[in-house]
């Protein structure tokens, strides 16, 4: 593993890291923001925070336009933000869409030819790359949280509510809560695990929310002048399936906010500080 | 004039508008930031601060990278964030270099052809832009700052040093302070006011210290590990200036810190406080 790239940020640094991936079969990099609690005490294990991105970005939209490096710091947590899909592969049609293939992986394991041998994301943010930054940054796996926007808040809360004992901590801005009901996840769960519906449960937080022994507090920010809500998002659908299941959801409807990073940024300082209220308690 | 983009942001709008300009003879955008205090009391005039970019920059990058909204709405300021120069008038040689024609108008009034009839960004900013911006928002002129970065670092020190009673605050990131001393602003100056340096001291902020009524706070951050410092920057130089002068500069040398946004990012914070204290005393 190599560091690509390292910035002084916030009194701590924002680093690049460049690895290749067994998972996924291919190079990746990923971004990881070091907070100063890391160089005044090396050894003290810190808590951990992902966060997965939305379609066709890589580490460096939210590290460059979240704002999250100064929260992250004030709490002392480990930012850790992967790309969003395998990259470069070459496969026929990868590059065809935004919002398949390449820049689209959807945080699945993917079962159908040709994807199923390199978009594996669920595995690569759930097992492989907590493996590799545990193993090279003073994270604290016990003490691991999870978040995500768009596509990226959909894997946030699946990785959450399939591994409750993984994660101590969820949140997303904007996410698609029901991939199984709206165009975005139909594309992509038809295209990476097939027809059958019945795999598709699996990559479904509202399907997952009734099986899920996940019973932490979950924050849910939407923009209501969101330019996807209504057709994408539909977060009621979520809402619905929490007060089912019992999950302490926070749903809050941001009016006038769209889908955007600067509704992203405006945000992030508290969903930063939930996580920080999960992970030190 | 027409806005062209509006996001949410921070409990305010972020806006982006363009114009036509007459004094730069070509179409401008230029974003501003309203803050909240803007929606809740439109009659009353707000404090303004101006950002000025860097080399290569347009309105976008401070605007989607600095998170500087955070601050802006905590203190009740407007923030106008300018271009770097005109914008597609085709002129020869105005593409050819990173650090010449556009995108690097260096914030002077070129008086050598063919740049004298369009370079003018020094009379857009100091003149043109806050006509705008008074007609166009609640902004007080009365209580308007002015900061910037490198290339914008030595624009908002110029403008500052050459218009004591129009501004009441100055700031700067990692800025070019003795244009005449270093190879940029001597290709710029040369370039846009020709080979006579006499001319140049009009854009000098070390030469401008010398005999400006500014004595007001300067505050300058300046990154220990930017790539730029000793060939480029030389901050020292204008704080010898200003030692002689009685110009009180506070000048902090962060250490590990390169030129980048995520400098920037760091200490804007910083920056909006000092800029605030003095337009809201």
């Amino acid at each position: 593993m190599e560091r690509i790239r390292s910035w002084a940020c916030f009194g701590g640094r924002q680093e690049v890291w460049r690895h290749n991936s067994p998972t996924l079969g291919c190079a990746m990099e990923f971004a990881v923001y070091l907070p100063p609690q890391v160089a005044a005490d090396n050894a003290a294990r810190l808590p951990v925070l992902y966060y997965l991105s939305g379609l066709t970005c890589t580490w460096e939209n939210v590290t460059a336009k979240a704002g999250a490096q100064r929260y992250a710091a004030e709490h002392g947590l480990i930012l850790v933000t992967p790309d969003t899909s395998p990259r470069g592969l070459g496969l026929p049609g990868e590059d065809e869409a935004y919002d398949f293939g390449t820049g689209a992986g959807f945080y699945v394991d993917a079962t159908e030819p040709p994807w199923a041998k390199h978009y594996r994301m669920y595995s690569y943010v759930t097992a492989e790359l907590p493996a590799l930054v545990n193993g090279h940054f003073p994270a604290d796996p016990a003490r691991s949280g999870i978040f995500g926007h768009s596509m990226g808040g959909h894997g946030a809360l699946v990785c959450a509510f399939r591994n409750p004992q993984q994660y101590r901590s969820v949140s997303a801005f904007a996410p698609i809560v029901a991939p199984s009901q709206v165009p975005w996840g139909e594309k992509a769960l038809g295209g990476y695990l097939g027809p059958d519906r019945a795999a598709w449960a699996a990559y479904d937080a509202t399907q997952l929310a009734a099986t899920t022994a996940w019973r932490r507090p979950v924050l849910v920010d939407q923009g209501a002048a969101d330019e996807f809500l209504d057709k994408q998002l539909r977060p009621q659908l979520l809402q619905a399936a929490c007060v089912s299941a019992g999950i302490p959801l926070t749903l809050r409807l941001q009016p006038g906010y769209d889908h955007s990073y600067y509704f992203i940024a405006s945000f992030i300082g508290d969903h930063i500080a939930h996580h920080a209220a999960a992970l030190k308690a």
